[in-house]
């Protein structure tokens, strides 16, 4: 564990590619700073780009809207998220998130507890 | 628990007043998302204000700077913080964040563990 204060700059870290668009991690595994409790991404969906059905069994998800515009499915269907608004997914619920827009969709994704690894 | 998606639009959550400013609750205790292991706010850090030194013994924290400007303060200094920059405060350790500018310092906050009530 670290016990001092450490600042990431989200331009000083790399994206990954990943099938939907990009990602990179700020906070949790392969990153600076870790903690075990929660991992915090920043994830732009290509316009077009689907990250389709899927749900972590053992992982709540948030998805906080930086920029741009998309939608949220779940099992009640799709909704528009747009800047500002939050999509909190319970452990081992099915969703999906969609890019319908010409920009990135941009959004925080937190994952508790995190991730083991950093890929993915 | 819930076991349903949830989605929370930032603008339709009233801020409560702090002592440097004003925060809301997207996710964690007193909001319709809850999660056992992450809390996040979104607080504005109102310009001139100043979360003063302080630590938080069990929780960890970070702070993702949406807009405005500010500094960030631990033993090893002042530095400035800027939207884009996350700043990850391991558990324990004594920090203060200023905001310097003339607009809102705003930034998410997350805990991890949550705080155990809606307050502060």
């Amino acid at each position: 564990m670290n016990d001092k204060v450490i600042v990431i700059s989200d331009c000083d870290v790399p994206m990954m590619n990943v099938q939907w668009g990009r990602t990179k991690i700020l906070l949790g595994p392969g990153s600076e700073a870790q903690d075990p409790g929660v991992m915090m991404k920043i994830t732009e969906y290509a316009p077009g780009g689907a990250h389709d059905w899927h749900s972590h069994a053992d992982q709540c998800e948030v998805i906080f809207v930086l920029s741009g515009r998309g939608l949220t499915e779940t099992a009640a269907g799709k909704r528009e998220i747009v800047p500002g608004d939050m999509v909190y997914v319970p452990r081992g619920v099915r969703h999906a998130t969609y890019n319908i827009h010409v920009e990135p969709l941009r959004a925080i994704i937190l994952k508790s507890p995190p991730d083991t690894e950093p890929g993915h």
